[in-house]
């Protein structure tokens, strides 16, 4: 550091006070550039997520960051450090955002990042080591790509966690095109993951992963807490492209017990599904199950004919392994035996396992220290949602999350995240990104 | 008749056979003309109906039969009879089809009859009365048409069953044009049904009505017999443009008691109806259910998101009105306590019920005395589909069915209708319009 000593709490709060504008400006931008008519729509490796990346890049840009981008397309900036050798902290976000989507999901991390530096540049410190703002592609990759894929491609690629062909079979699903067709389209290189052996990001390259995100749910806002400092990211386990194939027939002329009926299959694995999650929690485990697609054909769905087919998609999230390993028993077992008892086939198709992950208890201990300093009120909270953090806690970076309270989840138009609020994270942010070498 | 005396059974039967090359040619035609890559399309109202009829009237046109057309597009081929003010015998079927159908669904009764008009030119018969053939519009509507509308639209405008209001309720499913203004831009004349009080056909000049039709499910195929004389036609309970309201949010980080989630109490409404409708059938009472369509939001659907929204429509079928009359506050009631328990909207919105029809049982028994007459092996069976002979029944117009067998159901490209078993049914046909009035 290049000023004789730390700057103290209100130092921190006031520098990043200050350069609140620039995420005001910046959050403003994003909104009209990828405004939908409805929300936002930032696809993965598509027009809305170039606009946000090219925002950061001109804000960062103009902050003398230096810049750069790696062969999947995602953005670093750089406030250097004295030891410009030594394995950086990394504030890292995603860029991208469901259809019709909310503002701050994803971008409010990479947005808090910039103004940390931006406030770090205020107050003259030069941090010990660089601090590197990575604005992340394709975490909601899930709602663009079909297929079979484990999400977070972006991160994922570049951490050297991609499966062997997943570029392959990450399909488009407006498109059809594959993942890899998707990166080399939008200016990237997806050649390197093929070719290299030598994961682009690892521990010795970054030394501890920071995302500040929204809460994706209302626990904040329901317990009152600003803040949230997150113990651990729930696994999931996911089937994305699962068919149920029966047969269509006339509504009224075939007698019930001679049906193949697509839809009455489906309901009866949804509604198993509903309950096995019902009596996990009941046991005191963690699990949530949501069927989020389910939908007949409407090139042949008719209300005169049986139901033939129905594409279907379910997520089932828990902070326990344990539990996703034996859904993934459970639903192959139930769906085989439905299927058989109604004469039809339920695809599940190939299913992807995340696994929970936890997060690094020397940050959070840091953390809350810095929380009671700054006097900003929090909570522990463990993340429902899925996030690139936990790629990176895969492969040993130790990461931690903060939480910002917003009001009306997540993945739609709504988000209420308040600029009051995401100051104080991002005060939280700057100051714990100095004070974990000092 | 113009004969000294009345063909024998064996003259019918000839007098049909050399009379099937113009079914053939009108099958093919049809097959050809309307094809749509995967089965054929003749929408109501739309392109391919307007084919077929226009089809069916140039062959009428060939065999010097009288046509006429009546304000919603029906078409009639009439061989004269001796007296010509006597109300007419009427054989009639529908020219639509669903989207992606089979070819003989509808159109079969057509050509039969207009291929037992041939015959009876080549036996020198003039009947006592009229024989009018009926190419009918729109009786797949439930296809074409959502909105509240009872199906059935071309037959019920002209016997004065429309409901007021019907035709601008009923709302094309691809261009949200109502059902007059398809009428209208087809080139018929809706206002007729508005300002007339007088329907176009009744009793007064219809002596009885006779449909000959692909029976849609298995029963003569898996017994055995090429013909069945139908007893009875079911009712229906339909709602075509159900929807249940939640509330999107994410997949992960809302709990799961705190969700609104449409899929999960959709699933649990047609599982619930599903179980009902085996219960009726456990006691001896006659119900079959479909929900052939069930479908999340495209536009905001995904695999994170818990789903806010399901439409979906449901077709209960019975021989029985008070089942039918059961289900409707059955549904209604159990809609209102799963959509309170889930914190969700299911909305029914208005359902339609459709009433039951006894054939007529004379007609029946002068059938089966033809078919034994002429050889044919037949069996009594009921309908489980509806048809445009059960509007004509329901204005006290006496009607019957021929059924004809098939092996692939309907509703579908796979139709397997034999064209041996095509000529006993329009041999039965032919007997039996002559001699009713012998």
């Amino acid at each position: 550091m290049n000023r004789r000593s730390a700057p103290n709490p209100a130092e921190f709060s006031d520098a990043v006070d200050a350069s609140m504008p620039i995420a005001e400006r910046l959050f403003s931008e994003l909104e009209e550039k990828t405004a939908d008519g409805v929300g936002v729509t930032r696809g993965s490796y598509g027009e809305g997520e170039q606009i946000a990346h090219d925002l950061l890049e001109e804000a960062a840009t103009s902050l003398d960051l230096e810049i750069d981008k790696d062969p999947a397309g995602n953005l670093y900036m750089t406030l250097p450090g004295e030891n410009r050798e030594a394995p950086a902290w990394f504030v890292g976000s995603h860029l991208d955002s469901v259809y019709h989507g909310g503002n701050y999901d994803g971008a409010a991390g990479v947005i808090a990042g910039v103004t940390a530096q931006a406030a770090l540049q205020r107050l003259g410190v030069t941090p010990q080591r660089d601090i590197t703002v990575m604005g992340i592609r394709a975490e909601e990759c899930s709602t663009w790509f079909v297929g079979h894929h484990g999400g977070h491609l972006g991160s994922r690629a570049v951490l050297g966690l991609l499966w062997p062909g997943e570029m392959e079979s990450a399909i488009h699903v407006h498109t059809g095109r594959t993942l890899a067709q998707c990166m080399d389209e939008a200016g990237f290189d997806s050649s390197y993951f093929r070719e290299s052996s030598r994961p682009y990001l690892g521990p010795d390259n970054v030394k501890g992963y920071f995302e500040l995100h929204i809460e994706q749910g209302p626990v904040l806002h329901c317990k009152g807490f600003p803040v949230g400092i997150v113990t651990g990211i729930r696994g999931c386990l996911r089937a994305r492209s699962a068919r149920t194939t029966g047969f269509y027939t006339h509504s009224g002329a075939v007698p019930q017990e001679m049906r193949q009926d697509a839809v009455l299959g489906t309901a009866e694995l949804v509604l198993d599904l509903e309950r096995q999650c019902d009596s996990a929690r009941a046991n005191g485990r963690d699990m949530v199950f949501t069927a989020g697609k389910f939908f007949t054909d409407s090139d042949h769905h008719s209300i005169v004919k049986v139901p033939g087919s129905v594409d279907f998609a379910f997520d089932i999230r828990s902070q326990d392994r344990a539990v996703l390993e034996e859904m993934q028993d459970y639903v192959t077992r139930r769906a085989a035996e439905i299927g058989e008892r109604r004469g039809i086939e339920i695809g599940l198709n190939e299913m992807s396992l995340v696994t929970p992950a936890v997060m690094d208890e020397g940050f959070c201990a840091h953390m809350r220290q810095g929380a009671e300093l700054l006097d900003i009120s929090y909570m522990d909270i463990p993340s429902g949602a899925g996030h690139d953090a936990a790629d990176f806690h895969d492969v040993g970076i130790p990461a931690a999350m903060i939480f910002i309270r917003n009001d009306h989840g997540s993945h739609n138009p709504d988000e209420a995240m308040e600029l009051e609020d995401f100051a104080l994270g991002t005060r939280l942010l700057a100051w714990t990104l100095v004070m974990l070498d000092e």
